[in-house]
C-alpha cells in the first residue's frame, strides 16, 4: 500500500491514442478493426482504462486550432490529461523525404512552422510536453543523404523549435529505423549530442523502450546515459516491447520482462519522475485489454522494485557477476527459493 | 547480343502492382503519393516500363468476377500478361488472426474458399501461377498459437487448394515475419516440408530474395534447396533488396548486389526458367524509376553471368576458398584487374 | 512435491562440460579463467552441482579409445552419467572448410570415420545419444559453396553414420551461423528435411533453444514441428539463453524467460521425455553458479507449469488473442492479480 | 595514374597482424592454421603484401619494453611502419569484468597503467596512434552493471590516459557487442560524447566499418558525424566487412560493396587523410590472399571515386531520391549503361 502510494507520487500513466484505435499496417491499410475510428471513440475507450491518467495527441490529427479551446474539457470530462502533444512530421506525403532535415529548404521551413504550431498548442494546454520524432529524416539507400547538412539542419531546426517557447518542454525521440531504413537521430547518445549542440534548457529526450531495444541498446543504460551523472535530460518515457530487431510495439512486459524490470529499477535510481506512457500498437487485440495487461505488468514490477531491498540490488550491480544478476532477477520476479 | 537472347529465352520480367502504386506504411496511411491510385493508372504506368512483360494481380483488389472477362484484354492492350494471381489472405481485418491456419474453423473455411476462387480465376486466365502467402498465419506473443494444429491446418488447407485445379501451378511464399512477429511458413526448408506433406504435383515455392535475406538465408542456397538435387520446386521468383533484418522491399541491387549476382548465377545453374518479378515498395520514389533501376541491375548482372566462363565459377565453388570467392565476385562485377 | 516427482520422471538434467571449464573466446584464447582446465577437474565440479545427472563428452577431447573403458566408472563414481557423446567435427583445423560436406573427398571420408568412431564409443557406453553438429559445414562468402553437392554430401554422410549402429540414437544439431557466417543445417525445418532424406529410424534432432532464438525461431514452435503431429523426432534438448541475434550461450532464463516457460510447457504437451542439458558458456562466471542458477530457473518454471491448469493454457492457445497470452504468462510467472 | 597519385597522397594502407596470423575462434582455439604463429612470421608475411605500409602492434603481445628499441628496425627492414599501438585491455583474464570501467578499483588502476605504458611506447616510436578499445567494458546480463559509475570511470580513465602524453594521438574504438553482449562505448555518437566529456585535444575516434555496420550504422554517416561540421575527430579507419549483424571481420568489399564505396567517397569529401587499415580475420583463408583481395577492392573503389564527377555525386546526395542513388551506385560500380 505504501509502495503503491510512492509509485503514484513518482509516475503518471499515459497512453498514445493508437492503443485505442484501429491499428493498420502496410498490408491491411484499413486496420485490423478492433479499436475506435474517431478521436472521440478513442478518448471514450481511454476513459475506461483503469489507472490511465493521460493521453498523447498528435498535431493536426487530434489537436488543431479548431479544438484547442475545447480539448481540455473533452479530456477532463473523461478524467484524462494531455500528457504530450506530438508534432505531425511523419504522417503526410509532404514529409516523404524529411522534415527538419529535408533536402529542400521550403520543406524544412514548413517543418519548423509545424513544430512551432504544436509548441504553441502545448503552451495553451499548460506547457505540456512536446514530442519531436524525426522518423522521416533519414535515408534508405547509400548515396541518398548529405549527412553533414542533415545534421546541421537538425541542429538548426530543433534550435528554432525549442527557442519558440522556452517554458514548453520539448522532447527528442530517437529510433534506429522505420519508416526509413536509417533515421538520423538513432540512439540515446546521438540524441544527447543533438541536445548538447542546440544547448536549450527546455530540450530533453524521450526514451521509448522498444526503440532502445531495437537499436541494440539496453534501455536502463540508455536512461542512465540521458539522466545520470547529473545530465537530467530524460524528460519522458514510452513503454512497449519487442524481440530486439524491430519496433514491434507489443504489449509491455510480453517478452523482455527482465530487462523491463531493470529499466524500472533504474528509473527509480535515477530519480526520474513523470510519465510512463504506453506506445503499444495492439493490431489484433482489444486496445483496452492491451493497455490493462501492460499496466498490470508495470504495476507488478513497480511493486516488486519498491519492496526489494535496494542495498541488495546495489551489491549485485557493483559485483558485476552474471550469475548473481540472474539470481537477483529470478528472485525478484518469482520470489523463488534462494539457490 | 547472343547473351541477351539467351536471357530472354530463360526469363520473363514481371512486377507487383505496388511498384506503380502509392505505397503506404503504418505512419503515412495515405501513401507517400508518388504512384497511381487506381488499377488502371498502375497498369498504364506498368505499360511504360521498358522490358516489363507481366504484372501480378491480387484477388478482389485487382481481379474479381466482374473483370475476369475483360482483364486479359486490359493487359494485352498494354503489352502485358498476368504473371501471377495472389489470393487475398492478408489485406482484410477478417484475416487478422490467420487464414488457412486461423484458430476458428469458419475463417479457415473462408480462406480455402478464397484460395479456390483465385485458382479458378487463374485457370480462366490460362493457368497462370497462383501465390499463397500466409502472412497473417502466425503469432506475435508466446502462448498465442497451437503450433501443432496450425501446421496441420496449413497442410489441409493447402492440400484443398492445390487439389482444386491440378493444372494451375500454386506457389507457397515464405517469410520470417511481418505482419506477424512470427509467421509459421518462414523458410525455404519449411516450405519444402509443407510441399512434401501435401504431396501435390502442382505445388511449388515462391522465393522472394528479400524474404530469404531477412530470414538469415542466402537466396542462392535457398534456390538450390528448392530446385536442386532433382527437387524442381522453385516455381517463381520475387526480387527486391534489404539490409538483412527486415523486408525493406528496396530497389533490386541497391545494397546486396554481390549476393544477387550469385543468386542469378544459381538460377541459371539450376536451370530455373520463368518469371523474375519485382516485389519492390518504392515508398518515396517514382515507381517507374524504381523499376527501371531494378531491371538495369538485373540486366547488367545477367549479362555478366552469361559472359563469364562457367568453368572458372565452378572451380571457385568447388575450392571453397573465401579469398577466391571475393576475387571472382570483384572481377565479375567490375572487370577489375587480376590480383 | 507431486509436481517435482513428475518432472523427475520426465526429464534428466545434464550439462555440457564447458559449463565447468575455462571458457575462451577469440580475444581471450587462454580463457577467462574461472573454470577447471582438465577433464577430471570439470567432472569434479560437475559432481558438485545439485541435481545434475549427466554430462556430454566430446570425442577425442573427453572420450577416446584409451579412456572408453574407464570412463563409465569415472562418471558413476561422481554420480554422473554420459548423456551424450559429440563427434569432434569442429575443433580442429582439418575441418576448417567442412566435415561431412567438405569440398574434398578425403575430408568427407575422415568425417564419416569420425562419426562412426564416436558412435562406437556411444554403443560401448550403452547406446547413449550421439550429437552431430555441422558447425564448419557452411560458407562465409557468396560464391564459396556448391550448395547442391553440399546437401547431397550431408545426406550421404549422415546416412553412413546413422547406419553404422542402428541402436545408437543419432541427433542432428542445427544452428544458423557461427563459426561460419552461414551453416547449411540452419533450422528445425531443414533438420527435418535432412532426417527425411536419410530415412533412418535412429535419426532425430537436437534442439538448442539458443540456436532456435538466434535463427529467428520460437523454440516451442520448433519443438512442435520436430515432435508434434506424430513426428516424434525431438531426441534431445539443449538449454541456454540469448538476445535473439547470436548464440550468446547465456545462463538459462536470464533474458527470454517467458519464451522459455512456453517452451517447457510445449515439451510437456508434446510428451518429450529425456535430457534437458545446459549448453551455457559462463565465460566470466563460476560454472557451478551458472549451472545452479540455470537449474533454479528451470525448476521454478517446471513447477509453475505442473501446477498450472492445462485447460486454461489450452484455452488461451486456441483463442489466439495476444492480450490473453500476455495475461496468462504474467499470472503464471508472478502469480499476479487478475486484470 | 593521376588518380593513383592522389590516393597515395591521402591514404596509407595498414593491416592488423591477425590478418597474417592463425585466427582462432571459441571452437577451434588452436586456430585454423593458415597463418604464421610468431610475430616474426606475421611480419614476414606482411612484408610480402603489395601496397602494405604499416602494421598495428598490440601491447605486450607484439610490443613491450624488451623490443621497443629494436622494433623500428624490425619494421623498417621489411619496409613497414607501425601505424598504431593497441593497449592490451582485452586479451587476458584479468580484464574479464572490464578494464577502465571494471567494477573494482585495482583493475581500473591497472588499466590506466596499461594505457599509459602503451602511450609511452607510442611516443618512443614517434607519436604513432594509440587505440583504446573497451571490449571487456560492458555487461552480459540485466542487473550486471552500474551504468552511471561505468560511464564516469570511462571518462576518468580515458582522461588520465590522454593526458599522459599530449602529443600521442589516442583513438577510442567503439563496438556494439562482442566479447560482451553489450559494450558501453557502442556507437560513433557515444564515442563523441566520451571525447567531449574528456575534452582532450589528442583524443579522437577509430571508426571500424564492420563495427559501424553491426551497430546498425551507415559507416559514411558515422564518419560524417565524427569528422564533419568542423568536428575533425575521425583519427583512424579500420576496414572489413560483414552481414550487418555481427563483427564477422570478412574480407573488405566482399558483401557490402556499395556501402563501402559510399564510405570511401565520404572519407574524401570529409578530407580524411591517414590510415586505411585492414581488420580482417581470415580464419580459413591465406592471410596474404585476404589482404590482397581487400586492397584490390579498395583500389578499385578509390579509382572509381577519383574518376567520378563530384558534381554528379553531390547532385544525387542533395536530391535525396532513392532511384537516383541506386543508378549512381550502379554506374559507378559497373560503368553500366544509363537507364
Amino acid at each position: 500500500m505504501q509502495a503503491k502510494q510512492e509509485t503514484e507520487n513518482r509516475y503518471r500513466l499515459g497512453a498514445c491514442l493508437p492503443v485505442f484505435g484501429s491499428c493498420a499496417d502496410r498490408y491491411c491499410l484499413s486496420g485490423y478493426g478492433r479499436g475506435a475510428s474517431t478521436l472521440e471513440g478513442m478518448l471514450d475507450l481511454a476513459a475506461q482504462c483503469p489507472g490511465l491518467q493521460g493521453v498523447e495527441l498528435v498535431g493536426n490529427w487530434h489537436i488543431h486550432d479548431d479544438n484547442i479551446g475545447s480539448m481540455p474539457k473533452e479530456l477532463s470530462d473523461r478524467g484524462l490529461a494531455a500528457c504530450m502533444l506530438t508534432a505531425d512530421l511523419w504522417t503526410q506525403a509532404k514529409w516523404a523525404r524529411g522534415s527538419l532535415a529535408a533536402p529542400d529548404a521550403p520543406t524544412r521551413a514548413a517543418a519548423v512552422a509545424e513544430c512551432r504550431k504544436v509548441i504553441e498548442w502545448a503552451e495553451a494546454m499548460g506547457n505540456v510536453f512536446v514530442d519531436l520524432w524525426f522518423g522521416q529524416d533519414g535515408y534508405d539507400y547509400p548515396f541518398q543523404s548529405d549527412y553533414e547538412s542533415a545534421w546541421q539542419w537538425l541542429v538548426e531546426g530543433v534550435g528554432a523549435a525549442a527557442a519558440h517557447r522556452p517554458n514548453v518542454p520539448v522532447c527528442i525521440e530517437y529510433k534506429l529505423k522505420e519508416p526509413r531504413t536509417h533515421i538520423h537521430v538513432n540512439s540515446a547518445a546521438k540524441t544527447l549530442l543533438l541536445i548538447d549542440a542546440v544547448g536549450a534548457g527546455n530540450l530533453g529526450a524521450l526514451l521509448d523502450t522498444g526503440h532502445a531495444l531495437a537499436a541494440g541498446e539496453n534501455a536502463a543504460e540508455a536512461a542512465a546515459l540521458l539522466h545520470g551523472n547529473g545530465r537530467k535530460r530524460l524528460f519522458y518515457v514510452h513503454l512497449n516491447d519487442n524481440y530486439g530487431l524491430w519496433d514491434d510495439d507489443m504489449i509491455v512486459g510480453s517478452v523482455r520482462v527482465i530487462e523491463l524490470m531493470e529499466f524500472l529499477y533504474w528509473l527509480r535510481r535515477l530519480d526520474y519522475r513523470g510519465w510512463l506512457t504506453l506506445d503499444v500498437f495492439p493490431y489484433r487485440e482489444e486496445g483496452l485489454a492491451a493497455a490493462r495487461e501492460s499496466f498490470a505488468w508495470i504495476a507488478d514490477l513497480l511493486r516488486i522494485i519498491e519492496e526489494a531491498r535496494p542495498e541488495e540490488i546495489e551489491r549485485v550491480l557493483q559485483a558485476g557477476d552474471g550469475a548473481e544478476s540472474v539470481r537477483l532477477a529470478r528472485r525478484l520476479l518469482t520470489g523463488g527459493n534462494q539457490t
